[in-house]
C-alpha cells in the first residue's frame, strides 16, 4: 500500500493510492487521520492525484535518525573526506525535523556553502515504540519505506567535523512521495539523477548494515517513536547541486522523489 | 519570572513561581497553557511547591541544539578527546527530544557504555520561530534560560566520533527545574556537584561564544521554533557518574537542577 500525505483546497490529508474509479490514472482515497497512529478509516472522499499538492509523507515529531558509511562503495569515494574504515556499527547522527520538505519543494543552498551534495536514501518510517528491539523482531516496528535525499554542505560537514550542522540545514532532507508499506526490498534499486542523468546507482542489497540491524542498533540508543524516520545510507555517486538542477531519487517498489535546487535568496 | 511545568493528581500544567499567599513558602501559579505560546493567563488555582512534581519546563518539538567546545578550561581538559583548538564558530550538535528528562528523574546508564559522564550548562528556551537573526536582534527570541545536564557516554562519544549516540541516549538531557525568564547572566554562576561534592565551578563570563552570537548562528543552520533548546557548553571538571550517584547543576538565578542515576536494569 502506498500512503500519502497532501494538501488540496487548503487543507491537508493523508490518504491511499489507488486506481482511478474511471479506469484511468491514480487516485487518492483520503484517510480520516495519520494511518501511522489512526489506521485505514477512510472519509469517502478520493482525489486524482494532479489534483493535489503531495507533501512530506511524514513530519518526525522527534527525530530523523541517519546512518553514515553504510554502502562500501560510497566509503571508498568518501575516504579522503571521512575515512576509508567500514564501522563495525551502524554509524548515528540526526537531522532536525526543521530540515524535512516534500516532494516538489525546493532544497535551498545556504549562502554559507559552497558545495551543496545529493545523497540518495531509503529511509525507513517508526510505525510503533521501539526501544531496545531484538534485530529479528525489529521490522515489526516499520510502518513504511520512503525515498529521501541526505543534503548535505560537504564543506561544512568537513570544517565542523561534527556532522550535524552541514547536513541538517532547512530543507535539506526531502522525503516521499509516499511511503510504500510492503516493498521488496531484497534487492531493490536507489537511483539517484541529476537533470536526468544517473549519479548514483546502487541497490538495497549492497546496505552492508541491514534495515533490522540498523533499527535494533538505533533503538538501543534512542527510544524511537511512532514517526521517527531513519535514513539508511547513501551508495556511491554524491556530487554537487546547483541552482536550477532537478534532482531524482528513485528506489524501485517506492516511487520518484524529485526536487528543484535554488540558491538562499532567489 | 520563574516558569515551571508540574504535574499534580495526574494532570500536566504549566505555572510561575510566587510566594505562598499566607507569607511561608512557595508556591505554582497555575497558567491556561504554555506560556511559550500562550503568554500568562492563569486558573486561579494555586498549588504549593512540595505539593507538585516538577517536570522538564519544556519538551522541544524540534530539537535541543548543543554547543560543544564553549568554555576555555574544558577545551584544554578534552584535548586528548577532542583536540585542543578553540572553535572560531560554535560547534553544533543535536541531542534527540527523547532524551529530555525532568528534574528528580533518573538518568540512566546503558549496559553499552562504561564511562557516562555530567556536564552541567546552561540552556536557553526559544520562545518566537527565529531564521538568520542577526546577533544584536537575537536575545529577543529567548523565552529564558534554564539549567541542562548534556549527560555523555564519554566511551561511545570517543568511539564512534559523531557525537549524536553518546550524548543521544534516553535520559541525557535533564532540563530544569524552572526557566527563569530574566536573570542576569552577565557572570552568574554554574556549579556542578555529585553527591554534594563540587566538580565543575564556571560563570556564564568565561563563554567563548555569546548567547547572543549562539542564537544567531544556530539559527543560520536551522529554522528555531518556540520551545527548542539551545545547550551552550560545559566549563571544565566533567567526570564520571556511577549508579547511585546524585549530580546538581546549580546556576545563580535559575536554581539547581537534581537527578539521581542509576544503571539500566535495576
Amino acid at each position: 500500500m502506498k500512503v500519502a500525505r497532501f494538501q488540496v483546497d487548503g487543507e491537508i490529508s493523508f490518504g491511499v493510492l489507488d486506481a482511478a474509479e474511471n479506469g484511468t490514472g491514480v487516485e487518492l482515497v483520503e484517510l480520516v487521520s495519520d494511518p501511522i497512529v489512526a489506521g485505514y478509516d477512510t472519509t469517502g472522499r478520493r482525489f486524482r492525484l494532479e489534483q493535489v499538492r503531495l507533501l512530506a509523507p511524514v513530519i518526525p515529531r522527534s527525530k530523523v535518525v541517519c546512518v553514515g558509511k553504510n554502502y562500501a562503495d560510497h566509503i571508498e569515494e568518501m575516504k579522503d573526506v571521512t575515512g576509508g574504515e567500514t564501522p563495525e556499527e551502524p554509524l548515528l547522527f540526526l537531522k532536525p525535523n526543521t530540515s524535512v520538505i516534500g516532494p516538489g519543494d525546493a532544497i535551498v543552498r545556504p549562502a554559507i556553502s559552497e558545495r551543496v551534495e545529493h545523497e540518495g536514501e531509503l529511509a525507513l518510517v517508526i510505525g510503533a515504540l521501539a526501544k531496545d528491539v531484538p534485530e529479528e523482531d525489529a521490522l515489526k516496528y516499520v510502518f513504511g519505506f520512503t525515498c529521501a535525499n541526505d543534503v548535505s554542505a560537504r564543506d561544512l560537514q568537513i570544517k565542523d567535523g561534527q556532522w550535524t550542522r552541514g547536513k541538517g540545514f532547512d530543507t535539506f532532507c526531502p522525503l516521499g512521495p509516499v511511503i510504500e508499506t510492503d516493498p521488496d526490498l531484497a534487492n531493490a534499486r536507489i537511483t539517484t539523477r541529476v537533470n536526468g542523468e544517473t549519479r548514483q546507482d546502487g541497490t538495497t542489497g549492497q546496505l552492508i548494515h541491514s534495515l533490522a540491524r540498523i533499527v535494533s542498533y538505533a533503538s538501543q540508543a534512542f527510544t524511537l517513536l511512532p514517526g521517527d524516520v531513519i535514513l539508511t545510507g547513501t551508495p556511491a555517486g554524491v556530487g554537487p547541486l546547483v541552482s536550477g538542477d532537478v534532482v531524482e531519487v528513485e528506489i524501485e517498489g517506492i516511487g520518484i522523489l524529485r526536487n528543484p535546487v535554488r540558491d538562499a535568496g532567489e
